[in-house]
Formats: structure tokens, sequence, C-alpha cells
């Protein structure tokens, strides 16, 4: 018997996640210059990061040798200021990740139940099944969380259920009320991970302040990440906030260091950035008006978002998506999350997403 | 019942990793100027990095807001070059912390049993029981891995051993021809994790190439980190060289973006700098001379380090320790891993040794 085949069976029938490809990948596959890639395969704000925000990663390479704080004192000092948190409530990931695999590692087990929603984040299956727990995909009403299959589907085995609003890859969005609703009926004894990847990307009338309810549902686990609108992806930097019983338990499986110091930062900074926050928020409507005319003008069918990307139905994803790439166009094929139909662009710089555009007809015949 | 009373107890009982403190906490607490303060606390390349590293850091920031390329290829890349290695061979880390808890991620869980040392890495309990599973504690000899004892304390149960080499917090080291001589007594179904994250400050005759043993023991994980020679502390970068069997299996416990675009390009970098590399040994070597004719002076044990660090006996450490953070010198008390009258002490630049050697015997006072 040798060391793999001993290995826990969950852990040997995981699927890696798939993530978009990189530029230089497609770059050294289809021997296209790198400059000539348009990639919308990740949900990357393509205006990049602000001003005040080099700044801060500039200054902080000076020290670069250094462990960064493991407790991130800065940056959590940033997000009480900003959100009227404590100290207690808060935990920093490695992007928002790292705190969806925290609260799986913490709260999930073998014999423990994990839900969430098919067409949701792919990584909620796969640190459930990281910790040996099993997944219970409830599914999807119009592409979106149908909150109440997911109540009556908790067990008396549920430790966690994930909620992603907006939720990627799809782009639906669940209003706040509904979701207040919601986890008034949950029971106490169940994790809600509230996935916030995309919050910043709402329009006005959508927005809802989530981290108010921490008060009243000390089993809410807010996760958000400066991977989308404050454009770190690069960098690797997330948080959730929770009551500070959760957060502590977290804290107990998160890696001591698992945070950069350029990130922790370079996010202490981007917090503040109020300015370049609406930039990009602007640019995304256009992009999206943009992107849904093109869609129109092709009769293409898509699904409205809330998002920073928009999931379009393409007739085979494969097969446009390798069309696309021929042309040097990297979006993100979903047949993974069951959507083979379907595929998700990111919305990016005007000129992005009208190369995009030029280039679906020609991949679409 | 609450969601956290609920978590699996395994969990609750964790009690999380203590880094060494901060600078800016230190500055914090005791009011003093950020550039007063030394800080030999936490086993950092006082030389900061290199030219070249500090370029390929820059140029890599001007992508910040794009992923990083989640499978690594220019640093496995530059990994395969160096040490004749395959891509499969090889896993990456958001600094060494991250190989070792995926190897307990991948490889552990309930009902199975780690072995490590007495006096070992504080790590490699806290992923043990974070992944549910047993601890095997084995008594050190003169500090160091007692290997037959850890042979013998093997059970049905094993499926990983850790060994670190040189060992943190003592510097103990054990010859390469020991370590090959034990891989082949170890059983096949159970990993031996050989921490190196030291092994650049290995001197020419220890020096052993265990990258040689995977050929032979494909049940050979080697982890090694850019946190300590290479100066990257801050960046979080780390990396396992294995069989493709169980890297594969690590990779599938991988978080799927673990390293930032920036960590992965300075570590490529950095693995090329001979020179600088080169440099921190030396000054590594005249260091630890330094230290070593002071504590002599000052009539202090000491355990012989191979590492980049020294651990002195001061008989109450708590006690010495806080009176160096009065003066402004930060180093590693060791009590929580059963050293209670030992300090352990980064070696830095000449100045800073000279500052902690003045500082001493105030503190011992």
């Amino acid at each position: 018997m040798r060391v793999c085949d001993l290995a826990p069976a969950h852990i040997r029938a995981i699927s890696p996640y798939q993530p978009g490809k990189p530029i230089s990948e497609l770059a050294r596959e289809m021997g296209l210059a790198e400059a000539s890639i348009v990639k919308l395969a990740s949900n990357e704000n393509p205006l990049g990061i602000g001003e005040r925000t080099r700044a801060a990663i500039n200054a902080s390479l000076a020290d670069i040798a250094r462990y960064p704080d493991g407790n991130g004192f800065e940056l959590k000092d940033a997000l009480c200021r900003r959100y009227g948190v404590k100290m207690s409530q808060i935990v920093l990931g490695n992007g928002s990740n790292d705190i969806l695999e925290m609260a799986a590692g913490a709260f999930l087990g073998p014999d423990r139940d994990a839900v969430y929603a098919q067409h949701a984040f792919a990584v909620y299956p796969l640190a459930t099944q990281a910790a040996g727990a099993r997944g219970i995909e409830v599914p999807a009403k119009n592409f979106g969380h149908d909150l109440d299959a997911m109540l009556a589907a908790i067990t008396p085995a549920t430790r966690v259920i994930f909620i992603a609003n907006p939720n990627n890859p799809t782009g639906t969005f669940v209003p706040g009320p509904e979701l207040e609703a919601f986890l008034a009926r949950v029971p106490a004894e169940v994790l809600v991970v509230l996935d916030e990847a995309y919050t910043e990307y709402l329009a006005p009338a959508q927005r809802y302040d989530a981290i108010a309810w921490l008060e009243r549902f000390p089993n809410l686990l807010i996760s958000r990440t400066f991977s989308k609108a404050y454009g770190l992806a690069g960098l690797r930097v997330g948080y959730g906030l929770g009551s500070p019983e959760v957060i502590d338990l977290l804290n107990r499986v998160r890696q001591p260091f698992n945070v950069t110091s350029v990130g922790l930062a370079a996010a202490a900074a981007a917090l503040f950035d109020d300015d370049f926050l609406q930039r990009s928020f602007e640019m995304n409507l256009a992009g999206m008006a943009q992107l849904t005319e093109g869609f129109a003008r092709l009769g293409l069918d898509w699904i409205p978002s809330a998002g920073n990307f928009l999931t379009v139905k393409v007739g085979d994803g494969a097969k446009v998506n390798a069309g696309l790439l021929r042309q040097g166009v990297i979006v993100r094929p979903i047949a993974a999350y069951g959507m083979p139909e379907w595929l998700r662009v990111s919305i990016g710089l005007e000129s992005e997403n009208a190369r995009f555009l030029e280039a679906l007809p020609a991949a679409l015949a």
C-alpha cells in the first residue's frame, strides 16, 4: 500500500478549481503576443488600482523581507473605521476564497452537511468536499438562489449555508429584505456564509447593509474581497465579518501569515479610495450597457447581472469559447457550473468589450 | 444550541500560532519610534532582497489587478531549471506553512496520526489538530530529532511524519546520510514531510541533496521557502517537491490562487540570485560568530545552530524577553516549545546583533 492510496477518499475525489486562463498561458499556447490578448475571464477591475493604493504598495516594499503582521492590525483598523465594526469581528483572508475555506475548515467535517445553490460559486462544493463534509446542492430558481428551497434543504447535520449575493457566475441578486427574512428563519446552529464579493457593484437602489445584521444574527459571516472592485486580485486580500465567537474559530484554522504585507498595506489604502471605486462603478455600468446592447443586436439571451460580468447564452459554450480563444479573447466557459450553453464575460474597458463583441459573431458561426 | 458550540471539538481546542511581535506593535505598545526597534524574532534575512528580485517585483505591479497564474507556470519553470525536477513534482504554497497545511489536509483526518519531534516547529501539531488527527510528539535527543524513536512511534494509523532539518527553533541538524537511512526505513504508506526552510544556511560540509532522493522515495515531500534566505517573508512563497502522485493530491486541497502574482514573480527572480544568497550566507556566518562570542562572554549556554538563528539559555525566558522588549529588542520566547528557560534570537546585521548583545546584560539582571 502506498501513501496516496491511503489519502481519504473525499480528498482523492476532489476535482480542483479551474481558473480563468491566464494571458501568458494563452500567449504560449497560441503563439500570440500578450498585448494582443483581451482577458474578460476573471471579473477583475479593468481600471487596475488607484494612485493612493499604488503609493501604499510602493511604501510597503521597503520591508518586504519582514513577515507580515499576522494580526493585520493596520487593515483591521481601517475596516473598523470604514464599517464601524470591532477588531474582534474581523478575520483577514488570502482572498475571500480563504474565508470560505476557513468557514468550511472550522465548521464542517465528516458527518456534517453544507447547503449551497445550483450554479453558485465552485469553491462552495470544493471547500465542503475538502473538509470531508456532504454538500447539498439546491436547484436554482431563474438561475438564482431559491431561498425557501435552501431553508427546506437544511438537515440536522447542516452546519453551513453558502449564499452568494450577487451570485457568481450568474450575476443574480437577492434583495436585502429577502435575505434578512431568510436569516431570521435559519436555525442558530447553522452558519450563513454571505459571500459579497461583488457587493461594490450593486446599483444604489439594490444596496443593503448586511453589517447591520451582525448584531441580530451571530451565525452570520459576511465574506468580502479586494480582488474585484478594488483591483487587487493579484495580491489576494479578503475579509470576513462576523460575531467575535465565529471570528475566533476562523482564526484558529487561519494560516498565521495568510495575507502578504503588500496586500495588507494595499487594501488598507484602497478601502478609502472612494473616487476610484466610483469610477470603477460607472465604467462597469457603461460596459454593462455596451455588452447587453451588443448581445441584443446579435439576438443572444443574457441573465441580468448585478455584478461586473454577464452570462450570455451562446449555444455550444465550448465551441464558441474555442472560437474566441483563437481570436485572442479569453472569457469563461461555465459548463462546470451546469451551464454548457452559456459563457461568462467580465465587463472590461470599452475597447476590450468592443474586441469581444467583434470576435463573437465569428466564434458563434 | 449555537453554531460555535457545534464546531468540531478539535477545532475549538486549537490554540493559534503565536508569531514574533511585529515592530509596529511594539512601537504602539511601548511608545517607541519604529526605527529604534531591533527585531530578531522571525528568522528573516537582514539584508532584505537582491536587486534583481526588486526589479521583478516592480515589473509585476503593472498587472496587480489581474489574478495570479493559479498554476504558477513561471515560478515552476524556474524551479525545474534550478533543480532538474518536473512541473508535476512541484506544488507552490503561500509560504511553506501552506505546504505543511496542505500535507495535513490531504493525508490526515480523524483516526489518523502524525508523528513529530518535541521542540519542533509549532505548525506541525497545529496543522495536525486542524485536520482532526492525533499528534504523536516524540521526545527530542539533545534538542534535536531522535529518528530511531520517531520510527518506533509510527502506528498503523500514522500517515505523516514531520521532520525539520535544520530544526526550528533549536537549530539542530541531522546529517544527510542519517536522513536517507531513515527514509529507507519509513513504511511506504507514511508521508515524510522534510521541512527544509533553512537549508540555504547549511555549511558546505553539511549540505545534502534531498531532491535526488525523490526518485527512490515516492512518500517523500520536501518543503522549502522563500521567506528565509531569499528575503521574501512579506510575500509568502514556499514550494513542495515530491512524487507526481503526492503533488497531485496536494493540489486538490490547495487554494486556487494561493500565491500572489508579486510573490510568484519575486521568487522566480530570487531563485537565480546566487550572489545575494552567498552574501546572505556569509553575513549569517559572521553574525553567528558575533553572537556566540557574546554568549560566551556572558557565560550563557547556547545550542549549536545550522540555521540563521541561535537558541540561548537565559534562565527565566519570559522575564529576560520582557527586559529586552523594554529596550526595544524583539526576540522569540519559546516557552510554547517546552523551553521556558531559552530564547531564540535571529541573526541580524552586525549592528542589530550588537544592539541585542548590549541589551542582554540588563535584561538578564
